[in-house]
């Protein structure tokens, strides 16, 4: 039996996204099969556009529309913080909370030795330039890496390389522990740890 | 934070296929911003041409690229047997058994009164047209539909309304029991009823 090859290319081009494997692949395009053309031409000018009409902030590096980004210009946010994210979809789980109406610096990644990524590889030096010569007014900067091994690495470098520069800012990271709703039985050693002492007084 | 349009453009793209939420959606389009742009093009382009480079085959209904189907115009294919399933995708997991060398017919869903889907909304007209009148030579029909209500229900149908059109053809059901692999402790009433009923000797 010979499968169409529009649908093995559609297939196939599914299978590429992290997350999605053989089986699901094959379910999405046979399943794009009953939607209205017009449904499939927007999905194909989304897909087409995505890269055309977005580029990096020249100052926080963040995914945006235009340049600099909509923080970056916002007058109304607390210029005296500067929060490093990894990823752009950092920020937004930030904001969500509406507790933080600081910068941002978006790193895109973390230092990983295992996947040859140093801190040449990620926006590090920016960040720098940013407290030292743009940003003057930068009073604390809030490290908001993923508490993994390579978050962690990145943190400590950048908090090294923030004292070691001269610059006076307050550096912080995010606080670690028990998340909100969470079996304390079932929490690992590790974050137990870090609970007990980032302990607050009640 | 304003999140470029081309993101959320595409983030709703995503968002409307099954089995994808919110939260994958934004991580599939985020990711797809570090792809190259000639692999975007070629996702946009398959999305595209899904529809306009493949049909229905106006004999057994099955997704093809011409019509008739390859399958239908194949001369070493055995013209006595047609299986009926409810989807395309069913007639690949047929074929990678490699154990039926027959015709299919595809229903294009089951009938399901809860859902308005009635005989007439899938193409049970058109099996016993094939039937009677085009392939006069089908000695055995194999029902393949899911062993689900629907499924069920859509199998009875059939089978009654081939014997009362008069056509002498055998009719039969894929066979029902446990899976390979399965464990029998953990295996439902429903399945084990089946399973003994459908009990074969050694």
């Amino acid at each position: 039996m010979k499968v169409p090859q529009a649908l093995t290319d559609l297939i196939e081009s599914f299978e590429r996204l992290p997350g999605i494997g053989p089986k699901t692949a094959q379910r999405l395009a046979y399943y794009l099969l009953h939607v209205p053309q017009a449904q499939l031409s927007d999905f194909a000018k989304s897909l087409e556009n995505l890269k055309k009409n977005t580029l990096l902030c020249s100052i926080c590096k963040n995914v945006s529309e235009g340049d600099p980004c909509s923080v970056c210009t916002d007058s109304n946010r607390d210029r005296e913080k500067i929060m490093v994210v990894e990823h752009p979809l950092d920020t937004l789980a930030i904001e969500k909370t509406s507790k933080y109406k600081g910068l941002y610096h978006v790193l895109h990644g973390a230092i990983n030795p295992l996947e040859d990524i140093g801190p040449d590889e990620i926006f590090i030096k920016e960040l720098l330039l940013r407290i030292k010569d743009w940003d003057k007014g930068i009073r604390e900067v809030i490290i908001a890496t993923n508490p993994n091994m390579e978050g962690d690495a990145t943190a400590m470098y950048i908090a090294r390389l923030i004292r070691n520069s001269g610059v006076e800012v307050k550096i912080s990271r995010l606080g670690m522990g028990i998340p909100t709703g969470a079996d304390l039985e079932y929490a690992d050693e590790m974050t137990l740890t870090q609970a007990i002492e980032g302990r607050r007084q009640m």
